[in-house]
């Protein structure tokens, strides 16, 4: 699913310059967010494990069972992010039949990283 | 969602004696399991990471972004599962709709689970 192709016109595109800390583990969040451009890093406790490039998504997590961050997201360049707010989130959910599946590998993707970590 | 309603007429019921194994870590697999009845475990390297009750659903994983088993999971005591193939589970996403809400909260808790693992 090419998020960047549904986003492209999007009102809530924001401008993070590099470093920026776009939200942090343990506190409340109420936006997703889809890399526009640039690029971003996910940490747990300081230790980067993932990065996402334009297309990829971060933040979901706090819009589908918490609203508690759970893990770090920093732009690693200037970078635009997409804004998808709670409503908009389950509003894409109900009326975009490929954004739930995509979501879900999203989150499958994440959780054989994680594993891997736990692994080894 | 009550997954126990909506599989409690499924064709497809197997019974697992307690201490089957009933998929293994990097294996293939083509189903994902409701516990219908019962207790499992999964675990990775043989350390277990979480048990599912009734109600709950074990192997979507496969279904979703590969179909290499990412843990193993074990009947920690007799237990029924209800079967759900990659053509059933289509199906559920596309005409069930708390079902694809359901499964990336069950995927979201997992991956909070998962980072405190990796930690702690």
């Amino acid at each position: 699913m090419d998020l960047l192709e549904v986003f492209k016109n999007s009102d809530d595109l924001v401008e993070f310059p590099a470093d920026t800390v776009i939200f942090t583990e343990g506190k409340e969040g109420s936006y997703m967010y889809v890399v526009m451009n640039g690029e971003v890093s996910i940490s747990l406790n300081d230790t980067v494990i993932a990065t996402a490039s334009p297309g990829e998504i971060v933040g979901e997590m706090a819009l589908i069972n918490s609203d508690i961050r759970s893990a770090t997201v920093t732009a690693n360049t200037d970078c635009v992010l997409a804004l998808i707010d709670q409503s908009s989130f389950e509003s894409l959910l109900r009326h975009v039949p490929d954004f739930s599946l995509h979501v879900m590998n999203v989150l499958a993707d994440r959780l054989k990283v994680a594993y891997e970590l736990i692994e080894h």
